[in-house]
């Protein structure tokens, strides 16, 4: 149902082909993020324009509404939403966990009331598996435990050898031909972390993910363990940093072998008006650019940078609250995540990705916002 | 710098050209509405791509904010906005007189402070038409004193004599080259409407508009009162009916030879999850929508139509409150104008239009909302 072929390593790094039902995915893969079925503010012709493949939805907020029956009566989340590339699904636990009122975790799963309506729902590994088959991902996630940053290492014991019986249960339960990720836990721990990932790596899973991280720890630390715990994971299976990050995470999780990435930062930011260059952010609202008459960055083939709108212009319709605004950054800021992701494949599948990596992090660190 | 020309009547309606400097607009025409320099939720491209060729644009909110030096700075509203064909202005007075805080109303013009910031303008014949200079419109709009419907006979004879006065002091200050409309008041009283009219005609204005109506009357006294003033307005002259309508009003408008309209109903009821078709209004949020897999409308050519969308997803984005679902009932509205009056022009070239016109009522009628 999925392979994964390595075309090239460099270093740690690598770039590959990750081949689902609907797209061949050159890797590394950044995907945008469709959490109800729609990547905020854009269109998928829009989104497939700057050259992303895989996009991730969100089970817990299409489970509740409207519904995963209504998804497979379409065909499938792809014909919902006339996105026609690969998706991604994840498993709906952190956001159970997150948004749910009253959740209570057990070995069953995890029981809650919808932020929606109130109506009591239990979402097991069994039903969050029901539920991505019905939305018909080409990659559904499995349900994990997701401990908070910081908490004792009891906590993420048990948290991490519940993932494990959950994946075990989510194999069992899935849709015949849905391919699979499990879920690396194990915080800032990196000993506990190879150790899942090796015990996960065991399983008949598609692929490893590595939950748990940017939920609150220091961007160092968590550097730190992505350098050591990454290169550690199955390298025959694709390697998914789940939740990160900003352009310097992407640049670092790059470096170390991680081969897909997703974050709602280029879409959310945009509609707080934070755009991302190569030169860092810039804050359109900032009075410097009220009569910028020059684009967001003139580097940029996006369709708001080649478009001709000023900056001037973006800063107007953020002011005024304008949904034009919402549409233009978010289209920059997507394509702006889908350059770094391509051209850091070239760079690794041309040996020159430390390099490319040292300017790239230099320039970024200038930050013009 | 305006030319005008009848292809074809047909009883009163009439079909046209109406060169401006930016584009040949086929009248009768209908003016998407673009506030503050953007129609909301669709980019230059998408409203092009519906047929529209001209558009209206807010002084009063342009004015305010950024200001129309800015926009001068880019080389006008076109440059700013990157809408590449006509823009018409509306001179700011309705909008001062129902957003401002305490306005107040003098022979100079309106004092008030602004809704933004409190800051105290005044808004006279002269500055609006410096604004509309510096915005750089195809058509520029005379400052007007619109009256409440209802109103005292004396209070609306004030304003038809105050109206009259401000537009020679309109043409007076106009920037040289940028084409001017006259706005005829009257509210309900049709001898003082055509009267009105007769004395704006003798002043060099470019066109005619009808202002003061669809202010709260209802609309079969709105319909009887155009049946007897537009085709008694100079014939040689483009007649817009400004602010109006429902499609209803659109048929009944054009039947009666009014070449342009606008109305912000095809984008903000879009946003409210009103869609229009040819059977009539759809209100997306009813349950009978919630797995409807057909599009908003099968007659529709609109890229929400023809891509695919199904009335299941556009509710589900709404009740999501994802601004894709504003971005495709927009367009779909904005497209169901433009083949209003696209549809109707041809009856009127054809020399069908009441035929036509009395089918498309009949259907408009059914209401499917």
């Amino acid at each position: 149902m999925l392979k994964f072929h390595i075309e090239n390593t460099c270093g740690d790094a690598r770039a590959g082909q990750l081949h689902t039902p609907h797209a061949i995915v050159p890797t590394p893969a950044f995907m945008p993020v469709g959490t109800q079925a729609t990547v905020k503010a854009l269109t998928p012709d829009e989104v497939s324009a700057t050259g992303a493949r895989m996009l991730i939805s969100n089970t817990y907020h299409l489970w509740l509404r409207p519904g995963p029956e209504l998804v497979a009566q379409h065909g499938g989340i792809q014909e919902f939403s006339r996105w026609p590339h690969a998706i991604a699904t994840d498993s709906g636990g952190y956001q159970a966990f997150s948004l749910a009122e009253r959740c209570k975790l057990s070995e069953d799963g995890f029981a809650f009331q919808s932020h929606l309506d109130g109506s009591k729902r239990v979402l097991s590994p069994e039903e969050s598996m029901r539920v991505q088959g019905l939305l018909g991902s080409d990659i559904a996630m499995q349900l994990d435990v997701c401990p908070p940053a910081g908490c004792p290492a009891e906590e993420l014991r048990g948290a991490v050898e519940r993932t494990t019986r959950w994946a075990k249960r989510c194999l069992d339960a899935k849709r015949e031909g849905q391919a699979m990720f499990a879920i690396v836990q194990g915080g800032l721990d990196e000993a506990m972390r190879v150790q899942h990932a090796r015990e996960l790596a065991e399983l008949a899973v598609d692929g490893l993910a590595l939950g748990g991280f940017s939920v609150g720890e220091a961007p160092p630390a968590m550097h730190q363990a992505l350098r050591a715990v990454v290169p550690r994971v199955d390298p025959a299976r694709p390697r998914y940093l789940m939740g990160v990050g900003t352009p310097v995470d992407l640049v670092v999780g790059m470096g170390v072998g991680v081969d897909v990435f997703d974050c709602v930062l280029p879409t959310r930011n945009a509609r707080n008006g934070q755009l991302f260059t190569w030169d860092g952010k810039l804050a359109i609202k900032n009075s410097r650019f009220a009569s910028d008459l020059g684009p967001i960055d003139p580097e940029c083939g996006c369709a708001a940078c080649a478009g001709g709108y000023s900056r001037a212009y973006l800063r107007h319709l953020f002011q005024a609250h304008e949904i034009l605004g919402h549409r233009l950054m978010s289209l920059h800021n997507v394509h702006f995540y889908q350059q770094l992701v391509a051209t850091g494949r070239a760079a690794i599948l041309e040996g020159r990705y430390p390099a490319w990596a040292e300017l790239v992090l230099a320039r970024l660190g200038r930050g013009r916002g």
